[in-house]
Formats: structure tokens, sequence, C-alpha cells
């Protein structure tokens, strides 16, 4: 079986690496991923998948960190004059551009292996120590970049369901295999979660390419894995007033902004683990002479437990209203994404691994945590409250510049492996047709 | 008139300095005057006056920075064994010291003369180059002096008293002479105005003296007088924890504290005039590896109006309820004296300046403001309320060393003639027999 | 000789306005009025006036406050577009806007006049209840409004300089009149007086109109005048990192900055008067997940004199170096302007209030303080210091919307007057040919 | 040989638990354990040790946390006259109260047993559900309390002391049983090491008795061990003013104080581990009207490694300085104790878990890390220093009530078979005679 597996994935690997690049060349931010979701859907479709499209799988009252209207309009008018296509386009507006396959061969387990599509706001190196550069491929999209590999997760998990639609006798049950967008917002997940997508899943596991870690090395988490996270934005509003002729008829925002950044800072650390917290932006104030009216700052709490991630929100929350009441002023809060912390499941982490060290396809090891987030764990916990098991697998795809740098590339090398690898996991072990 | 007065004067002045000394030798705090008030009670009944004692005079529901039971107690006792007059302690238990003369010739205007009687934490200097000490009535209490004049207001009140009542026939109406308690404290003109004993009252003033100017000189604030002031204890209440086992456990009062002390030197300036707020003293924490469960803070604000000291408050209660909350503790605020600002009616100050420029008794003289606070404003608040007016004098008796130094004395000539000056002006101004 | 004047006024009262409306349809920003000045030369050349430009008043190394050079080349290039004239655009390069009139005849004392010509950066209302925008002569340079009346000042000081060019005989001595750039900012009278050009100085004067008071109505300040001030730039510069995986090794400018918020308006209050100071503005940080590392503030601070205002300088910039110092910061201050406080000399003023009470061509009247600032001081205090004598005169000019918001305006009749009123005082005061 | 080993530790077991309720019954603070160290000596000299005291074994020069001169001379007098043996009290003067016993066999490894000595200030529970009051032994010296069980340590390791010399000659090489003082003070080690004492050691190890785990439960730290600690207080000197007339005139300790607490909570967290900042007390302000001159704090930093302390100090005395320097203050700082974090040797402790296993005097386990703090770790890392090894150990000796509670105690059973564990390790496996 596994042979079979590895020939049909050579014979789409020349395809995966054009779908790669072209995805790399016109990245697109979380929620526009108006072109490439298309393409996605396209490509699909082709491979004779069942589709699902935006609504049908993202519940419209669980999207935080939208872009504002006119930024969704503009990204889509571009999309559409960078080849998008229209047949898939229409249900995607407003930023519902999840996109998924299902393939399904009777009854039997539900798995979802998911994978996300959103670029990063970073201007990628334009010279010719550049592969993507040399090749003709950097993106064409000023201040947009994928940096982080989603273009290759994307076309990798093109090439899983192209492998798998060829193969689908040999699948027992249902596999549903998501392209999840707005993973760097940490806000794609939670409405793909919300829809019900999910409900009837007992198996998800995702990929994750490094592209400081030699090719083809298969990785779990281990004890400590993702940190939660949570984003807000606050706004707090005071009132001008020139501040040489009446100071005290101003309510000064900037201040009260002040003692917010100096308290978050001083939340008391916790005995239980690692927690964090950073205020990254603060915009605030008309002009020198003016008491400031209006302080925008754009924050972030971890913590190495979903729990310790509450206990830091907890304290935020607090300390950002006493700090608007400290100088009068109004508060506004907008949660701007989140995500639990945690790692997969040791047990079907386990049997990933070994299953790697025996298939030989890709070359197994453990490592341990991460301080980064991942909104993939709304997914994991949603499937664990349904009594099932989930794993989040990195894969390594170095040499290649650091990730969210303008340097950053992979080995397109390991593009057909992880197809492989993922497709042979589904059929001879997760959806496996019984002896 | 005036020579038979300033002949009066005379007669009673070895006498004024001989109580001035005594007060002197035995200074009490803020009501805790019980042997100081028992002695005037004495004086003013051996001089013929109609008196008034502690609750006749002092609303028990307006007392405010009472010293504790116990302190209350120990000093009575001290009183006591320094020789009060047993005759009237009964009703100054508790804190009601306060004493006032009523000098009555048929009717007539009720006019008002307010002294005050207490002293100051300070250590009174010991060595023969300062006169007390040289002349053996040095403070014998240790730690508590005479080192604002007050000693030297009860005598010069005293003496008016004795004036008075020797030239009763000569009064038309009433006067009323106060021994406020408490005025360092700023807390005893309130419950004297709250007993109603001022309602009838159409003309007050008080005299001050000032051991930096020449003797004899006499003034008036003018436009701008004394600031008011606001003084509270203000006391955080957190969670103590281990700080190196358990730090989430804890809610640090001395961070909350921290932030008021920050909070409450950054209050706005005003445009209408000057403010000012500080925290004197702060006491926190039961030990470096604990987590600060309480911490208390002495704190005041003033203004050179009574509404840029009301701006003050508010601001100040504000930023202390932010504080708490912004370490999640509790707070509890202890209002523990005020005063309202401003400086005597200019027309009726102008009048006593000018008969003072006629009887040459005292050198007239105006001057501007002082940053310094008086809670017999008060009282004149009271009387202008009720269409009267009042005055604030200032009488020079240099040379002496610095108020609120252990330096501090002043010239004893100007006792009897501060005496003769009161008598004389309400003899033949405020309450004379119309010709 | 006051008919005369008159007549000269009524006669050049047409171009007045004119001119102050062309003024009022291009406004330039501080050390950008580059059409403004070359106009000003050109009008000031065709009545027959000796007239110096730029580097011959202003000082090069004295200047502070530009505009970045970019922004210098396209204010020029907009000006050029706008109709400047370009024979004496060309010593204006770079800023150096500021162009003066010298009327001499035969020796005598050197009096100055000072006019201000910068607008604000302020869009101007365009509906039709505006009159500018009624009228046709609303700014079209977008973002930017003669909404403090430097046009109006601008034309009254071209009109006194073509009533003293056609009277040029009946004045005995020197007359300069001085078209100051980038009042607004504080930065333009600094330049001139170190160019030397007000070393013979004797008498120096300014107007200014006021909206909101009646128009005719002459006022000089008394005793307090206006606030001094000092602006500065503060740009803190720290270490990025991801907040999440290494917040050690991150240096948080914008902790850094909120430090110095907070305790820039805790500089203790002073007792000899009124300060100020304001953070107006900051900006910080590239993203919500990394610690900030560079952080920039707008300040700025006011004292009621000019020792107030040091006084604030000094704490300012000791708060500012400690708080880069507290999170490891490093620190660079960039003076953005300052002006001295003060008023008009008392007798010089009460000259000018009593002989427009005789005149009558405005109506005199005295005001008290201003918390405003005006860089005019500077030229004040160096008149001051080698003898001379100087007065900020206020010039009613109302009914009219408020200074500096978008519904501005001036009732131009005003502009004769004042025009008149300031030969009149030349002719008949301060340049009189001895009887 | 284990046998005769209990045996001897059952016959000495009533002297051990005598010794434990006499050190209990008069318990010593830090340094000043001149009654105690004075009765270890007599003891050690009667079982026939060499003894060390003071000096011998305390580098003078490396003293730091000690008491003020007058308390070390009252507690020397209290030691006096609670019957501390003359013979040995000469050379503790001054705080060199550290006292050990060297038992030596012929040539062979060094090996240090380390017990602590001091007290606590807490004063103890005295109601008969207490057993040391119950049993007539409770603390007799107000406010002081062996709250931690450094009687018991003491005790038992006098026992160890008196089973080993019965046993000399079955002993190869040298023991050395350190008495060290101050520990809870986190000074007693340093000042050891410093001398020289240890340079000769290859094997050290130290006990500590746990009221809250079941008696006999024998453990070691594993990988995380104790925190590295830091103490410091930190002095702010400003300049006193009065706060209403001349606030501008002081220079605020208490405000530098509020930004130093403030700051230092805020030091950014670690990625490589825990960290730990307190400012657990504070104490500021001569009053409520004056600006304070004066704030004293007491601090700590903790780190779950030595390097990570190091990081949290140096950046409390960067926020300390820049703090002082915020408001014009002076700083000093004190250091009040540290120690090095860590655990034993994981190969020299896995040794001990596992001879106590094979043996039964007490049963053996393994614990995770400890956020307490042990200057235990100088010692043990001087020692490593020298390629040398050592141990933590704890034992278990519960039911009893919290550490550092009024209500600790003990179960007295532990001493006997605890200094037979000791002695069995040292007899059987540490200075064995080889066979």
């Amino acid at each position: 079986m596994i042979d079979e597996i590895k020939k049909a994935a050579d014979e789409t690997s020349g395809e995966i690496i054009r779908l790669r690049r072209d995805f790399h060349k016109y990245p697109e931010l979380g929620f526009t991923e108006f072109r490439t979701a298309s393409l996605i859907a396209r490509e699909l479709r082709s491979a004779g998948c069942e589709i699902k499209i935006g609504r049908e799988i993202m519940d419209p009252g669980s999207m935080i960190g939208l872009p504002p209207a006119d930024a969704l309009q503009r990204e889509f008018d571009r999309a559409l004059a960078q080849g998008a296509d229209t047949e898939f386009l229409g249900p995607m507006r407003g930023g519902f551009t999840a996109v998924a396959a299902v393939i399904k061969n009777g009854d039997g387990p539900v798995t979802a292996f998911r994978v996300d599509t959103d670029a990063l706001p970073i201007q990628e190196r334009s010279n010719e120590s550049h592969p993507p550069a040399a090749k003709g491929f950097a993106s064409v999209n000023s201040g947009i970049m994928h940096a982080c590999g989603h273009d290759a997760h994307t076309a990798a998990g093109l090439g899983a369901a192209k492998i798998l639609m060829r193969l689908r006798d040999k699948i027992r049950g249902t596999v549903k295999i998501i392209f999840q967008p707005a993973e760097e917002l940490i806000c794609g997940a939670w409405p793909v979660v919300k829809s019900g997508f999910l409900d009837d899943v007992s198996r998800i596991f995702t990929i994750h390419f490094y592209s400081l870690w030699e090719s083809g090395l298969l990785s779990c988490t281990r004890e400590k894995g993702h940190f939660a996270i949570s984003k807000f934005d606050a706004k707090f509003t005071g009132a001008q007033a020139h501040a040489g002729s009446r100071p005290e008829a101003g309510r000064d925002a900037l201040t009260a902004a002040a003692n917010a950044v100096l308290n978050l800072n001083a939340i008391p650390r916790h005995s239980d683990g690692a927690t964090r917290v950073n205020v990254g932006r603060l915009t605030a104030g008309p002009g020198r002479n003016i008491i400031c009216d209006e302080a925008v700052m754009e924050l972030e709490t971890r913590g190495e437990t979903t729990a310790l991630n509450d206990y830091m929100v907890d304290h935020a929350m607090r300390i950002l209203k006493a700090s608007a009441d400290m100088r009068g002023c109004g508060l506004e809060i907008t949660p701007m994404g989140f995500a639990p912390g945690g790692s997969g499941d040791p047990d079907f982490s386990s049997e990933i691994i070994d299953y790697a060290a025996r298939t030989r396809v890709l070359n197994s090891s453990w490592r341990q945590r991460n301080c980064g987030s991942e909104d993939f764990h709304h997914m994991l916990d949603h499937v664990r409250k349904r009594g099932g098991k989930g794993a989040a697998l990195s894969v390594g795809a170095g040499p290649g510049g650091k990730p969210h740098s303008p340097d950053f590339d992979i080995n397109e090398e390991v593009l057909k492996d992880t197809a492989a690898f993922v497709s042979a996991l589904i059929i001879e072990r997760l959806n496996m047709v019984s002896a």
C-alpha cells in the first residue's frame, strides 16, 4: 500500500510545487484569502471531491478580527484582478474564506486534517539570493508574504486530497481536509468549530513546516505544547482640552493608557507556569498642546496552559478598566483572537511517531514546548470534548530563512513526502479498511 | 476710652504672661487640651464671665480626627497629674475641649473673637539660647510643643476677656470669646459651627501671631488668603501570599498604593489657580517575602479656593478607588480634617486696619496670600452665610524662631497690646454704645 | 496728521482686504510660507520699501522645528504652482521665509513692528455659513487654514507699510516691519533675534486679532501676560523581541514612555505660580506580539514666567532620562520650539493705551493674563536687554468663530483701522519729528 | 553495622529530645544564636569532638545582614541571662555564631553535614492544643519562635555527632558537622564558605524537616530544586518641604519609591524559567503635610536558577537607580542576603535514596521543585566547583502545623531516626572503611 501511495505522490509532485509557487506569488492576509481559497476549491472540485465553502463551515456569529469592510472589498477586487476563480468567490464575500474537502467511502470513522492558508504583513526579500525571487515567484503583493509556510501547507493539503481521491476505495469512513483561513490572526479556527463541521470528527491533526529543521524530520510536541493566547484592542476615550488654558477640562486618555501599560506588565507571576503579556502598540493623541482624548493599544496575553492565560486575561481586564477609571476615561475592549494552549494527545501522538518510524516516509522525533500559539487547539479541544483525539505535527523543511522574516523559504522536496505521509497515515491507520 | 483700655491691659499684663508661660510648659495636642481648657474655664469663671464648655458648643456628630480612645484617656490622666482643674474637666472627656466666654450687656450686635489652644508634635529645643528653656517654661511634655503660638493666642484671649469684663458697661450687645481646640488638625472649628453657637454672630475675627514679623505689626490678608484643605487617611487592603511559592494568590496593597501615589501627584493642574496634593506618609507590608496585604497612606489636598480644593478631592477619591481596583484591593478612606479657603471680608478688614492706624495700639499693613490653611474659615463661612462678616488678623510677634520649628518663640510684649487692641476694637467699634 | 493717516488707510483698504483674502486662500504652515513671503516682498518692493529676506534677518544656526527636507521641497513646489513670485523665492529655500521692510528717514530712534505669517494644520469649514467659503476665498490647501488670523496680521502689516511709505517724510529715524514665519511653531522669532536685525531697536510691538472680542477694541496685557513655553519631541529606543518566546530579550520603549507620561504629569506644583505640562501625542510599537522598540512622544511645558517654565523643563529632562534608563532604553530629545513668558512693559503699554484713547481710532482697554504663548517675547526680551521696551497689542475683530477652529473668521473692517493706528502711533509718538 | 547504629540512636534519643525542647524554649534570631551555639559547643566538647567556633569557620569580611550593634549586645545579654555557656561565648560576640564538630579517623574523604540553628520572628501559639505549650517548652522569648524546625535540625545534628563519636573507629577520613547560623536570613552559609572550612570537602549534605509530610519520608529534590534568591533594602533619600507653601523645594522619596514598586513588578518575564520579585515592606514619610524625604523598602528577587535570579537582580538594580533619579533622590542599597538556586547532584541524590530504600531507617521518595530558597546552595556550589558533590535531604516530620506559622510543630520521633540515618550513611557509604 505504502508504495502505491508514494507513487501517487511522485506523480502529483510537480503539480503540488506549481500550486505552492502560485500561492506564494499572490499571498493574502487573514480573511482575505479570496484568490487562494477559490483556487483551492477549483483544485478540489477537479479532483472530484465534495467541497464546502464559507458559511457552510464557518459560523457567522463567531467571527472576530475581520478587516474593515473597505479593506475586505479592496482585497476582494485584487483577488479578481489576480485570477481568482469566480465560480467559487461568491460565498466568500465578507471574509468567509474557509474551504474543505469531504472524502467519504461508506461508514466508518471521521478524520480531519487541517491546513492553514493565510500570509503575513511582511515585505519579501527581492534579491537573487532569495530562491522565490530567483525563481520568479516572490510575492507581487506589496507588504504581504507567505513567511510562515502556509502556502506550502495548502499545497501539501491539496496533494493529500488528490492522492486520497485516487485511492478512495482504500478508505473506510470519511476524511475532511480543512483549508482554514486567518491562522496568523488566531481567528480562523473558531468559526469552523462553531459551525458544527467537526462535530462528528474522532481524530484530527495538522502539520506545520519548520524552515530551521532538517528536511523530513517529523515531530509532535510532548507535555508542553503551544501557549494559550488572547489578543485585544483597547481604546481609552477621554476629553480634549487645551493643555495651556484649560488643563482641568481634559480627561487624559494617554495617561490612562500609560497606567495600563505599567500595570499590565506588573501582573503577578504565577507559580503554576509561564505567563506572558505585551502591549505591542499604542497610538494616542491629536497633538502636542491638546490633552489626549483617545489612545488605542494592541495587547496580548499568553499562558503555558489555557488556565494560566485565563488568569492573565482576568487581570488584564481589571487593569484596563481601573486604568480608564483612574483618569475618568471610557474604555472599549475588542477581542482580536484567542486560542487555547496545549499539545496533542500523548498516545495519539505516539502512534503517529511510531507509524512514521515504521514507514520511513518521514523521520520521527520528539520535541518539547513552543512559546508560540496555534488556533488549531480550538479544533482539538472541541474534538476532545466529544471523545476524540488529535495531534499537531511539525515537519522539518530546511534549510530556509527564519519564520516571519523576509528571507523565509522552505525546501519544496518535503511537500510530496508530507502529502504521502498524511495519506498513508489515513489509509493505513486512521481510516483503515479492516483486513 | 482707649486710654482706659490701655491702662487695664497694663494691669493684667503680668498675669497674661504668666498664663502664656504656664500653657507653654504643659502643651497638649488637638482634642486633648484638657489641662489647658480647664484652666481657661477657671480664669474666665474668676473674671466673672458666663462660660460654655464641651458639648454646649461642640456638636458630637461633627467631630473627626479624634485620637484613639486610649490616647484620649492617657492624655486626660496626664492633665489631671499636671494640675488640671477638676471642676471643669468632666464635660471635656472624649475630646470636648472647647471653652467659650459669653459677655453680654443688654441687646445689641453679637461679636465673636476666636483663639486656638492646641500644640504640635514637635520636641522643643532645650538649650539656653532658647528663651523658654532659659526662663524655665520649656515644654515638659516630651515630643509636644507650642511651636505655633497658640499658647499666646489663648493668653491674649484671656487678657481680652478680663479687660472686657472690667469695662462691661461700655459694651452694647454680646461678645463671645471662643477658645477652640484642634486647629492644627483642622478639626476643631467644624463642631463649634455645627453646635449653633455662632448662629447669632454678625461679626467674627481671629488673630494669629507671626514670629518672623516685626512686633506689633497688624495685617489682614487681602484677595488671596488661606488655602482650602482636606486631609484623608487611605487604607488599601489586599491579601497576603508567599512571594516565592504563590505570588498569584496575593493581592498587593503596596502596588495599589504606589499607583495612587503616582496618579495623585499627576492630577491635572487647574487654570483657575493654585492646587496642591501630597502623600506625606505610607506604611505598608508585613515583610520582605510576603505579598503586602495592607498599606496605609496619609494624604492631603489644598486649593487656592474651596472650589479648587473640591476639584482636587474629587480627583483624589476617584484615583484612590481606581488604584485599589487596579490590584483587586479593598479601600477605606477616613476624613481627617478639612477647612475652606479664603480671606476676611475686604470692607470689614479695611475697617480694622483703619482703626488700628488711628489708635496706634498696633501698626497696620496689608499682605497677600498664605499657602497655609486655617479652620477659622468654617466659622467665617457660616457667619457670612447668615449675613455677617469677618476677618483673620495677623500680628507680628518677632523676633523668634520659625513657626513649627523647635526654636519657635514670640515676643511677649505683644500679648498686652493685642488684648488691648481687641478690646478697643469691640468697645469703640463693633459693640459701641451709640453716642 | 491723524486725518491724513486715516485718509491714506481708507484709500488702501480695498487692497488690504484683497491681500488678506489671497493669503487666506493659500495658507502655508510654519517655515513653508514661500508663496506668502514672496508676495509680501513684492508688495513691499512695489511700495518702495527697502526689503530684507531670509538669511539677511534669520540666523541659520538658530533654526529649530523645520519640516523634513522633502516636505520643504514639496511645499516649495506648491508655492510655485500657486503663483509665488520667483523674483524673491530663491533666498527662502530651506525655510528662510522671514521678510522685513526697512523705512528710514534720517537719524532717529529705531522702532520695530512685527506681524506673523503662518497658518495651522486645520481643515477649513466649507459650507456657505462660513464667510470665507461663501465669498470664495476659503483655503484651497487641504488640511491647512489661517485659523488664527495671521493672514490678517500680514495684510495689516502691509497696510501700515504702504501708509508709512506715503508719509515717510513725517517719520524721524527708522521703522522696521517684520513679517515673521513659524509663530505657531514658536520657532520663527528666535532666528530673527539671533541674526542681529533687532540690535538697534529701542521700541518693538506686535498685534494679534481676537475673533471673540468686539471689533476695534485695543488691549495690552498687564501683569500676567503670555506663558513661557518649551516644546520637545522625545524618542525612546529599545529592542524588539518576540513577546511570547523571548520577552527577556526586549527593551520595552513603550513601558519607558509610559513611565515618562505618568511622571511628567506628576512634576511638583510650584508656589511661585502656574505651570503646565502635556504629552499630547505618543506613537509606539510595531505590533501586538513584538516588544516595542521605539516610542515617540510630543510634549510641551509652560510656566507663568520664564523661570517657572525653566523649572518644568529641568524636571522634564530628568524624568525623560530616568524613564529611558528605567527600561534600559536610549533617548533622543529634539527641541521643537520655545518662547519666554511675559507681557509688555507697563509704562510703554500705558502710553499706547492712552494714545488710543485720545485718537479713538481703536477703543482702548486692559486685560489680564492669557495662558497661551507667543514667541514675540524672544524679540521683546532681546530689545529689553539692550535698554528698549515693547508691548503686545490685541485688537478685537469679532464676531467670528473660535481661534484654532474650522469656523474661525475675522471682521475685515478692523484691518484698515489697525493699519491706521499702527502708522499713527509711529508717526505721532514713536518716531515723531520734534515740533 | 546498621543495628549498632540504631542501638546508639535509641540510647541517645531521650537526650536529643531534651536538647530540641531546650533550643525550642529559647529561640534566637539569625546571628544572635549565642545561647544555642554555646550549648552546641558544650555538647560537642562533652562528646569528645574537636570543635571550631566563630571566626575559625566564618570570614568576617563576608558577613551581611547582621543586626545593629545594640541588638547584638541586647541578645548577647539575654543569652547570658538564659544560661549560655560562658566558656564558649567569647568568640561569638558580634554575630560569629557558627559552630562545627570535626571527627577524624585517619586519612580518607572529607564529608560535611550541615544543619541550621536560627529561629523566626513569629509569636508562638500559647494554648494547650499546641504541643510545645502543653508540654511546657513553648518559646519564652517574645515574638521569636522555632517555626521552621531548626531546633530539631540542631538536635539531630548533635545526635549524629554523638553516634559518630561512639563509632569513630568505623569511619575512614573526616566528618565535619556544621551548625550554621542565620539560614532564615540567607546570610549564614556564605561566611562559612569564604572561611575556607569547606575547601577539602568532597561530599556535603543537609537535612530539612517538613511538618506537612508523613513522618520518616526521606526525599531529595530532582531537576528543579530551590530558587536562587537575593534580598535588598533600598533607601530613597529626598528633601523635605512644606507641601502647601513650597512643594517645588521637595524631592519626593515616596514618589521615587512608588515608581520602583511598579517597575520592579514589571520586570519582563524570562523564557528560560520562573522568576519572582516582591517589595514586601515600605515605610515612608514624616507626616501628611511634608514632602517625604526618606522611603525605605525591603525587596527580594528569586529565580528558578542562579542565572534567572541574576537577571532579576540586574533589572532591579537599574530600576531602583532610575526611580531615584526620576525624582532627584539619592539611593542606598544594602544587600541583605543571597543564595544560589539548584538541587542536589542527581547521582549522589540517587545514591542516598537507594541507600535509604535498602536500610529502611527512613522511607525514600522523590519530589519536584520547591519555590523556597536555601543558602546551603552556597556550600554546595563551592564543593562542586572543587570537584565534589552534594544533596539536600528533606525528612517528613508530620503531622504538625504549617511551617512559618504559630502552630508549627514536628513529630519528635524522627529525630532519632534521622540521626541514625545520617550516621549510617556516613559510616556505611561516604566514609566507609574499605572491606
